[in-house]
Order: structure tokens, then sequence, then C-alpha cells
């Protein structure tokens, strides 16, 4: 298998918008978040996996993080979106993983919760499980996830350096006709604009014509199509440690969609794409002796900083998803190939 | 255990609104739409079970139904919202199960599909579970509901009779204090208005002061209560056989949504309530030769009838399933009364 | 001209659900509530109107209210939605009158805005504007509404008592075949959920099947059409002094249309029936030196009382409408009678 | 003044996606498609106009258009957007004016519609009026747009070619830091995939990091800010001669969004971006002496290349409101200057 070069796109002198990054440039820039994968790769046919996103270390049940879903484009399983929509909170962490295998992720969440000590009275929970459709390079319909492989990510997940590229729940996930999978990065917004740290994962497979910060290198490698993908999808996680309620995040959201068209994604038809935005600046408990929850909240006219990290911070994990994404021959002999990193980067030195 | 009238509550000289019913007055009168149900009663500890709804008895992924869903309130576990709410079509038959199988159903669903002849190469599906939580009376985190339960509940949905009250999906349910359950009802307009039938099927298991047929049944009887019901919940099906798009679906749920209202119901903070509205006049083919489909739509100016007759059979349907529902004594030797049928007789005929 | 009888629906014995009233059972029973209301009638061709609706007494674009606006069926001409659900406030007084009115009162209410002291660098105000169809009765083409109307209803407003039936923007509407108007109601929450209070104030100009507090009076009255009734409408203002953020506000004005399902309303396709939710608990300052503002706001497992509040409320507002209407000959001598309230009190007897 | 080249971005060799332009690379390259612009210039205090867009030379209320409404950022003073979101359909000629003469415009669009022969009996007319801020350049509290300049703009409403720039609604707009105003462009689609052709016109008044056709132009120039825009805006307008349905409208409509996120605009707080998309495929008549309309309808899986299109004409137009704006000095001698082409084609020379 030829390796992807492990440098990421900001190595290369790439730039996504104006805002710094945090220090790893990734989702767990945000203090507390974790992220664990699972991985399947059986040759040829079995390549997908788990992501799992932690957005604190408590009993995310009891401890219910502000939250809202942008849908970008809905053809697609995700579940749990309804109760986001209505209460404004996430109660349990968030699963990526393939199309087919929702139900079985979705199941094991309820297993999480229901087992998690403090929960013994629980009798409903809303999963959140996204999805993309890795059926070209694996094999979707033999669902080989198992309950075990969502809890194993979720009891691995750990704070610090994310694995992108070929991993979990983007192991067989394909991009602009070239492999995707996990990518991630960050945004530091200045003190002046409230010193938030903005982070964002992704989980890339879907269609356009490519642009790596600007460049146009769909053109240039002639590499798109008019035709519908039916199965792709981009599923984007956002999460930023600035006091945010769900109405505000729902707008967040949005701009991580803004994100995904900036690299020249277009939400084709049969694409599932699908923007979380959380908060972690505070928690709603599950159950309180107050009527109040007593919150500060960002003021409306203080996001749109905030609007422009999250759609640089995707714009970037896209990219370097595709930066870290590695040929893989998988289910049926479909092969699909890294990115040509090298012909990105001559596009890149005429213009500097 | 104290057995129900087998009488509905229209053979009792109730109305529910002015327009006539179909034949059995039950969500099958609409051509075509089958029911099955699977209802499991173990003493005490299992009163719970799954119902099916197939709006067609063809090949529902590859001849797919306009569709549309209306939340009512949002706190509630269905999947399948986001794919119809882009979409505009109905992939699979609608199952209703208790909140924790919902993952079962919907991989019971993807299982459905992908063996049905037609559909080898099928790799994503878009399952409908809608839920209510049976867990007063259920051991519901014993999740005693199998795919298998649910594959039966599809393979014996019939068309014809449809049973009511303490079974399937409505087994374990609880309504405005009494048992609640399954419940249905029908609407068929004149000639002059398209001569359609419109068929509604609900689980009830929500709160509110209750009223039936206006008549101030819950404050007579003294049960309501202004407490939170954590996990109630109503599901509401409505099949029509006038060709609608989704957007007129969707205002079409709603005024199914507005029946609820008039039993008394509020959609309380824990209610997962949620309005599915199927058109069976015409299907969407899931591939086609030409790029275009021909439809024949009923114009805007004419659904003013049908939202009648959808929130008037929403209404019927819901006291149907009180009518009906039995006295049960289930999970932790918790006991739910039937609703006392004499004393609303005895209302009416004040005011006959 | 026939005089209705000054007794509400209330004092004759009629009751909405089980919540206690305010003082007033008016709108204005919210602290700080003031409506003012400027009406047109001139024989026989002019019978319109202006209802102002002012949430606190203070500046409003200085001090926004959290406000939210449900969209029960949106053929309707109401101005300012948009930016409500964008951001979540109110920030000029509510203005209701007839269709073609609606650009006149929204210029009015920059005219308000832009002279208020302390607004001297606005330069962006969006009005809320309301409307019903008054044209059976008023020569609606004639639109006899001017900025001075608007304005006037503004400045006369008051506390305290709010005249119903054909007055301001319910001068010359039409409800359920009899004359509709303005109505209004309240409801008191209990210490233990929190002593809220929450006023609805309604334009009723819409069809259905009539019932009064439950009580089949269409029916009994042989009073309801099938046919469309194509500018029908229901304008419905609720506020309440409880926190609520927007998402919860638009939650219980989905409430309010509830309501209004109580009545036997079905949202036709030619209504443009809207809920308006605002609260006065806190406000929203248009600047700020902070990055943040802090609000206390009531959980969402404590809104179930407040919604069923807004759907007494907005039940009784509309019978009220109803039982203040007074009978009128306008527009081109068409004639609207008022309820026959006695026959209504013949019903209720039958049952108490 | 400086004079802007008259040359588009096209004519500098710049490229916005893959798929090729109408003959006029302009909105009016869809049949019947007419524009009409009023433009006021008063040295120096008024610089304001109006742009009127007919989707066709019929009655537009009795021959209405399937039409949709995407909400970018709902910041904005839009009128006429609940109507179209429930009833799928345009029933008046679309105008863009400035953010303080939308009730004006708004009521001209009721003189136009009751005069205009066949309305005699209209008594309801949903008029669409989208706006911007330009408070900047313009006095815009002296309301300085009368009733005739919005009925001029309609009645010199001409197929062929539309000024763009400094132009009707776009006379004193800004966008990016720069001179911006109204621009235009256009796709054809081949005919394997319908032929069909799809127009974009946009008034440009926002914020963001510019890029052109990719290119880094705002961080080149060191042209951008963190700071919100309170009053910036950019409203899209999109007409396609493919037969979609109000759905799938409103999907194309936030695919024009997704170009407006190309250009490197965010959505930020202060943005009123609203996207309409109007079919001229077919017309929906507002009296029909059948219940139905036949329809024949652009299949979903066939609307990719349909939103890549509107994706790439938006981008396109926006670039090409920047080509042609010229710089202004204007209330209280604010100036803005136009983009420095000469700057972007040097970058632009340098990538080929």
């Amino acid at each position: 298998m030829a390796l992807q070069s492990s440098k990421r796109a900001r190595d290369y002198g790439l730039r996504f918008g104006v805002l710094p990054t945090g220090p790893l440039n990734m989702i767990t820039d945000v203090p507390g978040v974790r992220v664990g994968q699972v991985t399947l790769n059986e040759e040829y046919h079995i390549h997908t996996g788990v992501t799992a996103i932690l957005p604190h270390d408590g009993n995310q049940f009891q401890e219910k993080s502000p939250a809202a879903i942008y849908i970008g484009n809905g053809f697609g399983k995700l579940v749990g979106y309804t109760q986001i929509e209505e209460l404004g909170t996430l109660e349990t962490p968030i699963i990526l993983t393939n199309t087919l295998s929702v139900p079985t992720a979705a199941d094991a969440l309820i297993d999480h919760t229901l087992t998690q000590p403090g929960n013994e009275k629980v009798r409903s929970v809303n999963p959140l499980v996204g999805e993309t459709n890795d059926g070209f390079l694996n094999d979707i319909c033999g669902r080989h996830i198992s309950k075990e492989h969502v809890l194993n990510a979720i009891h691995q997940a750990t704070t610090g350096y994310v694995e992108e590229g070929n991993v979990g729940a983007g192991t067989g996930t394909v991009c602009f006709g070239f492999k995707g999978g996990i990518g991630t990065s960050s945004r530091k917004l200045p003190p002046s604009l409230g010193e938030f740290t903005l982070g964002v994962l992704v989980q890339t497979n879907f269609e356009g014509v490519l642009r790596v910060a600007g460049l146009p290198v769909g053109i240039e490698l002639g590499s798109y199509s008019f035709k519908e993908n039916l199965d792709g999808s981009c599923m984007i996680i956002v999460i930023i440690d600035a006091p945010l309620d769900a109405r505000n995040l729902k707008r967040l959201a949005k701009r991580a969609f803004m994100g995904l068209a900036q690299t020249g994604g277009i939400g084709s038809n049969g694409s599932g794409d699908y923007a979380t935005a959380v908060s972690t600046a505070y928690r709603i408990s599950h159950e309180s002796s107050s009527l109040f929850d007593e919150v500060k909240l960002l003021r409306n006219d203080n996001v749109s900083p905030l609007f422009m990290a999250a759609m640089e911070a995707t714009e970037e994990a896209i990219i370097n998803s595709l930066f870290a994404g590695q040929t893989l021959t998988g289910y049926e002999r479909h092969e699909v190939h890294q990115l040509p990193v090298d012909k990105v980067v001559e596009l890149l030195k005429k213009l500097t």
C-alpha cells in the first residue's frame, strides 16, 4: 500500500482563511474533547470502522451538552436529529460509522447509556449516530460493525492526537474521487473575540469539483463528474468552548457546511450532509431541583468570528482528510487512489 | 383481566366532526393499505409489541410513496425523518414499537429491504421507525423485541380489520392516565371533493386533559395533572389516496396533530409526537429511464376538506384507542385502568 | 346594530381547561403589557382597524424581547418572520391590521422606531405586522389604514382593560361564519409551577366546525362548510413573564395554535395562521459592552404547564372574540351575524 | 468617478466551475425572464434604487410560478417568505431595494397587482421584496424610493442585456469592503442532462474574506475584518427553466448560497442572505375548473447538475458585481473603492 505523506495540508504552506489554529490543529484542541476510533481492515472486502466523539468526560446523559444539527442535504440515515432539534441538547457520545451499521451503533449507545453508573433509572435515550456510505470499498451489506466495536471506540476515546485518513468511520470512504476519510482542524480566536477554541472533525465521502484552499485542483486534474453520487455524504462535527445555545449552534453548524462548499462540494442529491455543533462551555443537568438554569450566553453580535472559524476549520479538515487518505483496494477489488499531493503542491508554488 | 367492550366510540353515538367514515372506519379503508401487529404479553413484565403499516403491496423500496413527517413535539426517537424531509418519499414499511427497540426495528427493516427480490443492488436504506415509551407497564430495558418480531409484523400484514387497544406497539401504552394503545379511523370525501379516502392509525401514550368528542371527560373524572410525562408520545400515521406531494402531505400531517389537540393532548415537553402522512395515489420509481416523473397533483385550493378529514380521523382514532384499551397490570405490578366508558356515555346522554 | 351582551364566555359558566385565569382574564394581566386599538367604521364600506401590542414600556428596539413565531398555516402576509426566527428577538411593537394595509403598518413601525429618542443611529428595523383579510365586510382595496392610524394605536396603548369584538384589527373579521374580532384571555400558574402569567390576544377570521369549550356548536347550528375560505386567518399573540428563550417560545406558540384546533379551526388552505410568543421576563439590549448576556431560563422539563396555559388561553380568547362580536352589515351590504349566544348557553345547560 | 472596465470576470480568463454559460451569461438567458432597474444618484447623499425581476411576461398573479426561498441568514427584512414556503408559488414580480424601502416596494406590488387587467377580484396579494442595507453610501433614512420608482422598474423590465454594478438595488451597496452592486451569470446544461438554462442575479452587500474563483484575493489585499457587519446582506435570485417543484427549488436555492460561500462570504450575524429560486417550466393557474394540476417534474436523481449550476452561477454573479462596481463617494462623503481588478488579474496570471 503506497503510504501517504504524514504531512498535513498546512505543512505544505496551504492556508485556509485567516484565523490561527489551536496547538494540534485538531478537534481535541477544545479542552475535554475526546475521540476514539476503531478500524476494520480485512483484505479485500472489509474496510470500515467507527469514530466516537465525546464532548466531555462526564456522564453525557446526566450532563447534557447544548447542541444543534444543520442538515446540508438530508439523503442520509443519521439518527437523533429530531430530539436535538426540539430540546437543544446532546445526551450521548456522537458515533460515526457506515450507513447500514447505524442501528447497531444506536443500539450500542443505548447499552452504553443504560449501563453507565448514575443512569440506573434511565428508560429513554436519544443516540446520535451519523454515517456515510463506504459500500464502494467495503462490503457494507455484510454489516461487519458490532456493538463491541462501537463500545470500544467510546472506551478508547482520548484527548490529544487524532488519526486522520483511512481510519475509523473514514476507513472506506471516497471524496472527490480520491481516498477520503477522517480529517480534523481547529481555530483559536484572539482574546478580544473571546479566546474561544473551535474544533472540527469530518468523515468525507462526497463529490464535486475539488478546490484546495481555493486552488482549482479538480479542474486541473480533470477529476470531477456531473453524475449523481448516490451514496456520497459528509459528516461534520463542530465543537466549541464558547457558550452558545442551540439556536446559535445551528447557525454555527450551517457555516461548517459553507466550509464544505469552499472545497467544491455541491451537496449532490444523494448526499447525506449533516453538521452537528456542540458547546462545551456549559452543561444542562438531566435533573435539577431548580425550575431554572442560569446561563451566560455569547450575544448574537459576537458570533461572526465563530462563523468564520467554523467555515475555515471545516474546509481545512476536509482537505486534511484527503492529504491523509491512502490508496486503497477494497471490496470487489475496487481501487481508489489517494490525492496526488505533489500536483497540488505544484499548483500552490505557482501562486506563491 | 376486565374486558373492554368491543364497541367503538362511534357505536355509542359519539361523533367526531362532520365527514362520513369509510366502510370499516379504519386505516385499511384506503385501498391497498395493510397492517400487521405482533403482541408480546408475559406476566407481568413484558407488555410490548410491533405494529407495521404497509402503504402498498409492491416493493416499497423500488416503488416509493410520496410522504412527509410533521413533528408535533420532537422528544422522541423516530428514525428516518431527515431523508423523508429531503426527498419526499418513503422507501420502507412503517414500523411502530417501543423506544428502546427502535434500533432493532430499523435493523430489521434493512434486512427486509436487502433481502426482498429486486433489491439485490441496494446498499442504502432509510428505515422509518416510530415509537412511544411503554416503560411503565413493560420491562422496556429488557429490549424484548427481536428482529423476528418486526419481520413477522411485516409478513402478517393484511388489509381489512385492524385490532385496536392493547395490541402491537400499543400493548403497553398509557393515554390520559388510562390504558391507551392502537386506534384507527377513516374518512371518505364526497365525489365533488374528489371521493378520496383518508385513514389514520395511532399509537397513544400521552397526557393532557381528556375531551371525548369535545366532552370534558378529563375534568369530570378529575383525571389530569400538570406534571411532565417524560416519556409520553403519540405516533400518528395518515394515509390517503389523493395525489398530494410531500409539501401538501406535510400540511396534512400537521392537521392530524391538530386532531390530537382536540382530544386534549398538549404535546408536553416529554412527548414524541410525530405525524407521518403518505399518499397511495402514485409511486415514485427508484430508477427510471426518464429524466422526469409525470404526476397529477391535487391543487392547493382543494386540500382543505382533506385537512378536516385528517383532523377528524385522528381525533376519533385516539378516542378509539381508549375505548379499546383494557385494564392492564404490568411491569413492577403497575396497574393502568381502562377508560370508564360508562361515565363517558352518561355525559354524552346529557347532551343529546 | 344589535348589541352583543357584555358578558364573556366564562361568565356563562363555560370552562376552558383547568388552569386559573389572571385577574382580568386578558393579555394585559402580564405585567407591563399594553394594548392600543384604532377602529374605523364608516357605513357601510369601511370596517377595519389596527391593534397594537407592546410587550413593555421601554424602547423596544434598544431593549428587545425574546420572541418566536410559529406558522400554523402560512397563507398570510405577516412581515418580520425571518429575522425573529434567526435572532430570536422582537424589536418593534406588534401591529395587527388588514391584509392590504400591512406595508403601511410596517412603514409606520419604521417611522415609530427611527423617531424614538435613543434610536438616532438606527438604520435597520424589523417591523412585525400580522393581518387577516376583512375584505368581506370592509372595502379592503381602498386601503383606508394610514400610518397615523398605526401610530395612534401605538400611542394609545395602555395596560388594563382590552376591548373585544368589533374593534381594532378585528373590526371587520368573520369567524366560523359569525362575527369574529379581537379576543383575549390569560392564565396564572400556581407558585409551585413558577407563578407565571400568560396572556393571549387573537384576531379571529377563520373557518372550521365550531366547538365552544368542546360543545359541538357548529354541528348543532348546522353552521360549517367544506369550502375553502381563501382569506381566512388567525393571528395569535402570546405573552408570558416566564424566562423562555426563542426555542421554547416557539414551542409555546405551537401550543397556542393547538388551542385554535380545540375551537374547531382546521387551518384551511387559505388561512394565514401565525402564533407569536414573547417573553417579558428579560430583555436583550441592542448594544452591550459585554460579549455575553447572563440569563436565567426555565428548564425544558418545566414548560409543560405553560404549554397547557397557552392552549387554554388561546381557546378561550377565540371564543371570547365570538361572544363579543356584534352583527355587522358592511361592504357591499354583506351582513354577518353575531354568535347566537343563547343557543350556546342552552347546550351548556344540558351538560351541567 | 473612476470608470470600472466594462470587461466581466470571465473576460479576464477567470473560470467559475466547469459548466458552460448561456449566450449572455446573464439571468435573462432563461427564456422569458425580464429585468428592470431604476437607479437614484444625487450627489452625494442619494445612491439607491430598485431592481425588478419578472419570471414571465404573463399576469404573475393569475399564472403563478413554482418558487422557494432558502434563508442563508435571516437578519433581513425580506417580505413574502411565509406564503411562498407554504404554497410553493410566487404571485408577484420580485423587487429588490434598500432595507427601509421594503414597505414602499411591497405597497407598490399590491398596486401593480390590483390594477392589472384580470385581477379585478383580487383582495389578497403576497408581494416578494428583498433588500440589502445601503446606508453607508445612501441616505437610507430619507427613504427616497417611491412607489413610482418601483412601478417604473417593473414597467421597464426587458429581456436581454442586464446592467451590472452600481445600478438599481445595487447602486449603493458594498461587498468585501469594495463597491458591490448587481451581478448576474448563467449556466446551460448539456442535452443529456436536460439542456436546462439557469440564471442568477445578485445584489451584493456582504463581508468575509474574498476569493475570486478560488484565488485568495482578500488575504493578498489584506482586506477583511473580523468585526460584525451589521447590515450586510446578499439577495440571490435563481431562475431555471427546468420543471422543479418547491421542494427541489428550495434545495436549488440552498446551493446558490453555497456559491456565496465559495466567494468567501460567511453569512455574518448581521447578514440578510436569502436565495429565491423560481421555475419557468410551468405555471400554476390561480383558478382552475379541475381539482388537479398535471405536472412533469424533474426526478430527484437528476437535480445534482442543476445544483452545481446554481453554485457556479452564483459565485460568478457575485464576482461580476465586484468587477462592475465603480468607486463611489456617497452619504456623509463615505467613499468605497472598486475592486482593484489589475491585482486580481496579476494573481490569476501566476496560476496560468
